[in-house]
């Protein structure tokens, strides 16, 4: 009633979704991660500072349910899971390189 | 140990801060309507969608604790209270824009 167009605020639901993509604890190192390509599990977990397991397959997995990873499973002895960021997940790139940089000026 | 500097991932202590900045319910919301100017309490109160007071009172605290807002208190008859968003508030409009063309590209 009181909003007036010109600060129409965005939808509640679009800053829901990206929130709940980018706002795990975890998640924006996760991406990050992945924007150097293919990573295994294996990997993901030695280049992501503190998490474990549990954490790594629980965000890996509301990752690929948001659309933003493809988890392949490789009939090897043990078998290789290998995760990529979809295209959805690589054009995030942007807002993170910029929050990042925001983050780099004015953290101590 | 096994981290090569091609795919250094940046300091958790940077995502954190980031995350402890936009990643509450309503953050980004405050701040998208904080960058068009001013606000009183009660018109934030308006314009941030299904926020109620406690929890406005709580994000606007986290936020002057992180530097993100400056409170002024008027000693008007009520006492009139307005944020503004501080430099550091501001300069988040490149990544908060980024990310929320990311969102409107991608969330349904």
């Amino acid at each position: 009633m009181n909003k007036k167009n010109s600060e129409k605020i965005p939808g509640k639901c679009v800053i829901q979704e990206i929130l709940d993509i980018i706002g795990g604890k975890w998640s924006m190192s996760i991406i990050f991660a992945l924007l150097h390509g293919t990573k295994r599990f294996n990997e993901l977990q030695k280049l992501v500072t503190n998490i474990n397991t549990r954490m790594l397959v629980k965000e890996l997995k509301n990752m690929e349910e948001n659309g933003i990873v493809i988890r392949q499973v490789f009939a090897t002895v043990p078998p290789t899971v290998e995760y990529t960021l979809t295209e959805k997940g690589r054009k995030l790139e942007p807002s993170l390189a910029e929050l990042l940089k925001w983050g780099e000026e004015f953290v101590n």
